[in-house]
């Protein structure tokens, strides 16, 4: 490459066709050396563009539309807003069935789960039924996963109840309490709308599934042991939501353990895991799974109808109201004191609620083979959560316990849940009074089955196994949210992740590379015994980006690799480094500390006599090292496509009697 | 490869020759399909102390002491800890005149650098002679470096001017002022020390060339500002740093302006700039800037001495205590209400002066063609300052402009660092009533030259035209420091910088590969004109590691890819992609998200008939691929070493009417 040629590039700048504005090394070595070519001239706002359009549309949603007639566009404008326009028309007699059938099954579990995850929010149960009837009906129309079944989960049910409940009380102040739960469910709807409609959905990707996977095995325990409050019959306990106040609580309260509630329950809980034992093992059988709630919830209530529990012995849900949502626009209040937290659960909650309603959608439409749009789905389950908040309902998401349900009963479309949503509306509008018997230990019970099979302890030792970094996140977010608290176990978690990218970047690995004739490819020295050294070279892979946080590594790296191999040489008394290839395939982008450190390297090296040469530059790193002048300085012949033409134009250009170019002509 | 031959590598596990637990794909096409072999297998515990070993010893500092006797190991150590010992004994008379005149050009610039940098930080203009004293003597024993020269910088004094003087007036309260100043000197170091001890280096790293760009200019143009107070001779100023305070300051006691101060610090600005401009455009005149402040310290003394400055219109420095160092260990003082300020002021300020400190450093070092040992030098700095403390000395380290003077005078070694503190002393000794003259405004003059050197316009320009995103962090840094505090600014810039490292791996390149035949390579089809697509394959190559932060994008990405090339077959009546590869030559680390996501894009791909293949995985990817299982998915076919045998091989069990086989045998 010569410099001028590069300058004549720069001054006729603009032309389009950016493969023109290359360097040639060519001049140089008119046989068997290749330009490194620069990518397509953009200008800085067609790259602004180009990356605005990756961060918030790597998925062009808007693909359909193009080469469309207005009217066909309008059509698939209203599909895209409103999917039920899409699948409405094709909708026939033989899917109703199916999504009857799945709906019932839903239901069944919906009521017992509702009530339970209510009861986990501190919220009244009627509010969990509640939940279930409304959100489902909304997502029908806006939701574009067949799969999703909506209602309350644990996770976002059981953080809210956590953090309202360490500031208010719900049995001493219900009023503002419930004030808060509408509040924040509004707040987490507006943020995942939001999220959706600015399609800032990657944010949730910094929720590892490492991290997820730590945090619902700790949120997991938590609960189950809150539960011992049920289970035991305990009167005075806790709201914080650590272990130790929590276990506290339990051991300190022993005089108010019940004999007649821990049988109850313990009869119960066995029933409910056993049942969740044989659909594991038999998935055919899996509706005993999601029937054994229901059964457990009309055996009990018969049970304690039936023993007459008069002197309130077992403490049971009591009176419920009949009748479907009331508004709840009134409760909706914003500022005083307890504004921010209110924000805060909202955005907590909303993020989590988020995650677990897009990945439960992207589970299921992988498994059928269709695509979920991440940012319409926010946006649905976002709309659904603030039409909920002022109908009485607390936050909502796409439940994987449901949903998994839906799916084994053969539900195909989101039918299933407006059948659903009727099912539970027969129970509000005539049922409720049955409830009236239903003992709170059933309800501990069914929440304990459902929160044991969060802690996935084999996913926990597979991440051991295969990314030991990926293990401690994990574990940090699980004790976190076991020792301090959820957002805290979150942030851990998040920051270890963050910190885990950081680590690659700033010590990436490198490799001494070598020649493996058969493949004609180098590959790494360490990992291939087949791989030969090619005498008089050393050539280095850089597995990273060459940035200011790994510029100074690499730099001392460098020179310790060539420190290293020259006192390899010198014991084997081998002919001494004359050129230095870094490989920069894998240098997936350059900043200018990078570009300082590979001139900087460049001129140390040149003082001792040894060539540093670049073989393979990225594009974006090609145009930066260009932009920066950095390729002035490498001149003539700094920079080849590939090590081969490096290797082979260098030798050539040795003295032959000291060449190794006959054995390496690739 | 073979499911079996996995197995049967896995459990005979813990051969040392890792080449040996490969897998091999030969087993399907025995010619030309080569094996891709995982990384020699290592140890839980060796991959921990590999990693870091990396981390703290990237430069492998023991490398001498390898292969050595017990006296020479000895001899080795003692040079370690004292570089003295390395440099003392081949030190001789040639040596010696070039640094004494090396050390008494900087002491020229040194003295009244070291009043002024004092003032900036509104400490007793002798304080900064005193550190001109104590730690260059104590870096001359510890330091590597032969060309630093070590004092007050204009930086560190400026922070810490700034920072304390929000808290306590020194005018008001100097006991508590100057207990502040030696105590957070004393953090400083102890802080530098235990970096460098604990090896934490790379800590530093994270203040990008960018950011500290923006931070110095940002800074300069706060301390000029503040030197107008000197400069217009006004008495009541803010303690405030940031730009608007300042010039309100300013502009409010216009009553206070003298024409005395402003005519005379005028004429002597434009001195020093003039003798700075001469230097800058003839390097051979680079006594004219060194010896210019002390010109001018002595002019303007005269001047004030011969006007017979009576009524003190001409504030000056007024009386200075003669007679060396006094102990300070009775000013250090922890605990108290001041204390957060203190450890605040000492951690910013270290990190500043280190950070200074080793840039120069390793600027020379390269230079020269030496190596400087960062995490030891660190030590160095950190002893000295924390000696300086118990001297009377605020915080020191290596100064730009003293070492480039140095530089430039000659200086050989670390000896011109005696010397300049043998003229300090004497100074102190003997010529301090000299100083009583000296006018205020002249300082003013000195520190206004020093820091406009430091607005680096050009180099903000530079990053503009090479990275956006860099520029941006610099001028961030340089729009905090101004308009908000020296702690905010560089938190945004840091914050910025990372970000960007995050940016780049959530939104990784990714390009479609085309075939070079004359380069017998596949390189970008954006890129390259010359390359041609391969009918029936969609080459997909990832230019990041396959993280949680990425895998959803990298997922929809790489479905949008296949989107869009079937598009354009369809338009082109192109035969239909029957094959994707995933070039993972850039994909230089995995997680388990990542590689949940490559499974199931195959899973997809597979109902679609569309086979998924990987080529190329780097050694760390390879092996947790193998670890989690996810090449028993991939299975018999699915890896190859190359891009080219993943296309012949796959091509090849096609049918031979529709194979591209021919026109590809590479």
């Amino acid at each position: 490459m010569t410099l001028n040629s590069i300058k004549v590039e720069d001054s006729s700048g603009n032309t389009n066709d950016g493969t023109e504005a290359s360097s040639s090394s060519s001049s140089s070595q008119p046989n068997g050396v290749h330009k490194v070519c620069l990518p397509p001239h953009r200008t800085t706002f067609q790259k602004l563009r180009h990356r605005l359009s990756e961060i918030f549309f790597p998925d062009d949603p808007l693909h359909k539309f193009k080469n469309q007639t207005a009217l066909r566009k309008f059509v698939l404008g209203l599909q895209f807003f409103f999917p039920v326009f899409e699948w409405g028309p094709k909708y026939n007699l033989m899917l109703l069935r199916s999504d009857i059938i799945a709906g019932i099954t839903i239901a069944s579990l919906a009521i017992p789960q509702g009530i339970s995850y209510a009861k986990l929010a501190n919220l009244p149960p009627i509010i969990g039924l509640y939940s279930s009837f409304v959100p489902p009906l909304i997502y029908s129309v806006l939701g574009s996963s067949r799969h999703l079944a909506v209602g309350p989960v644990s996770i976002a049910s059981l953080v809210m109840g956590t953090m309202l409940s360490q500031a208010v009380t719900y049995s001493k102040e219900p009023t503002l309490y419930l004030q808060l739960a509408f509040t924040s469910t509004l707040i987490a709807g507006c943020l995942q709308a939001a999220m959706g409609f600015f399609r800032l959905g990657f944010i949730i990707d910094f929720l590892s599934k490492a991290t997820l996977l730590g945090f619902m095995a700790g949120a997991a325990v938590i609960v189950s042991l809150q539960q011992l409050k049920g289970l035991l019959g305990i009167v005075h306990f806790t709201n914080e939501m650590a272990i130790i106040p929590v276990l506290t609580s339990v051991f300190e309260n022993r005089n108010e353990w019940m004999w007649q509630t821990v049988v109850m329950g313990g009869c119960f809980l066995i029933f409910l895991l056993s049942a969740r034992q044989i659909s594991a093992r038999n998935p055919k059988l899996f509706w005993v799974s999601a029937a054994a709630p229901l059964v457990s919830v009309i055996l009990s209530t018969v049970i304690v109808y039936l023993i007459k529990n008069e002197t309130h012995v077992i403490p049971t849900i009591g009176h419920l109201p009949k009748g479907i949502n009331p508004p709840s626009v009134n409760k909706l209040h914003f500022g005083g004191p307890y504004m921010a937290l209110a924000l805060r659960v909202g955005i907590i909650t909303g993020i989590l609620a988020l995650t677990e309603g897009i990945a439960v959608g992207r589970t299921f439409a992988a498994m059928e083979n269709y695509q979920v749009d991440g940012n319409k789905e926010m946006t649905a389950i976002g709309l659904m959560n603030i039409v909920g908040s002022c109908a009485s309902c607390f936050v909502t998401t796409g439940s994987f316990s449901r949903s998994a349900v839906s799916y084994n009963a053969g539900g195909k479309s989101v039918v299933s849940n407006i059948i659903m949503a009727a099912t539970v509306l027969i129970t509000l509008l005539f049922l409720m009074p049955l409830f009236q018997y239903t003992p709170n230990v059933i309800l501990a019970a069914i929440i304990i089955t459902a929160v044991i099979g969060l802690i996935d302890y084999q996913g926990a030792f597979r991440l051991w196994k295969v990314d030991k970094l990926d293990c401690i996140a994990c574990l940090s977010s699980f004790f976190g949210v076991l020792f301090i608290s959820v957002p805290v176990g979150l942030l851990i978690a998040v920051g270890i992740s963050v910190f885990k990218i950081l680590l690659h970047v700033t010590r990436p690995n490198t490799n001494a590379l070598g020649y493996i004739s058969s493949t004609r490819s180098f590959q790494s020295l360490s990992r291939y015994t087949t791989a030969v050294r090619i005498p008089s070279f050393l050539i280095i892979a850089v597995e990273a980006p060459f940035y200011f946080a790994n510029s100074t590594y690499l730099h001392e790296r460098t020179l310790r690799w060539i420190r290293e191999e020259e006192d390899r040489i010198k014991a084997n008394q081998e002919p001494p480094i004359k050129c230095v290839i870094i490989d920069m395939t894998a240098v997936t982008a350059i900043d200018t500390s990078g570009i300082d450190t590979i001139c900087e390297l460049r001129r140390i090296l040149e003082k001792r006599s040894l060539k540093l040469v670049l073989a393979n530059p990225v594009g974006n790193v090609m145009e930066k090292l260009f932009n920066s002048n950095a390729l002035e300085a490498f001149g003539l012949d700094g920079l080849y496509l590939t090590v081969s033409e490096a290797v082979d134009d260098i030798s050539s250009s040795w003295k032959p009697e000291k060449g190794p170019a006959q054995p390496l002509t690739i």
